[in-house]
């Protein structure tokens, strides 16, 4: 766990919510991303070494759109940068920790990520994410 | 907005949640530190350049009480490093954005802090803090 990468934060309108955290952060995001296999939209600010990152459903499916709909817009998850994903994953499932079923696989911003299950971490949806092509 | 300062997040047992996010991060907190005007006993371990804070409630009409009841355990906030916290309040507030009453106050972890009232930050509570006596 070198930092935290990112903070995930659902949003229902990322147009909206883009012009709103750019007045948070004094500055704009500087990408957007879709991610069609999550069913996101995401774009990106960055606060020093770290990154907030917005989350918009792009169907009813996704599971940011049932986020929405259960808890309302608001934090979602927190994003550990690891070194070595398939060895903190290991590391993880040895301590006790679920992985939920599904990864490690490819997400948004060049990264491979995998979460742990927040029914054991406090509620928290917990991501580890390592840069593919690096580490 | 210089990095995320910390995460906060809501648990019902700070010990037995103290084991656990040893196991998650690879390493124990590293220091316990209540907040009697909050009714709050927090803990904190280190990721890097950031923190993660986990926060039990000392009595049953803190804030952490009542988010716990609400929303059970959690993300409960997102915290900001500044490095001038008045200037900050001040822009934000020239922003349209508005700052919880009664702060800025002393907090945890020798910091200056103040709240955005997450009614205009798409349900995000948004911690900005100052390190005291310095910036």
């Amino acid at each position: 766990m070198d930092k935290i990468e990112h903070i995930g934060i659902a949003v229902k309108n990322l147009e909206a919510s883009n012009e709103l955290f750019a007045k948070i952060f004094g500055s704009p995001h500087y990408k957007v991303e879709e991610v069609a296999s999550e069913g996101v939209r995401t774009s990106f600010f960055k606060s020093g070494p770290n990154k907030v990152e917005l989350l918009e459903a792009t169907n009813p499916s996704s599971p940011i759109a049932k986020f929405l709909e259960k808890k309302g817009e608001g934090i979602h998850h927190i994003a550990f940068a690891v070194e070595d994903l398939e060895a903190e994953m290991k590391r993880l499932e040895g301590e006790g920790l679920v992985i939920l079923p599904g990864f490690p696989k490819k997400g948004a911003d060049n990264k491979q990520v995998a979460f742990l299950h927040p029914k054991g971490t406090n509620g928290v949806l917990v991501e580890l994410c390592q840069e593919i092509n690096k580490g």
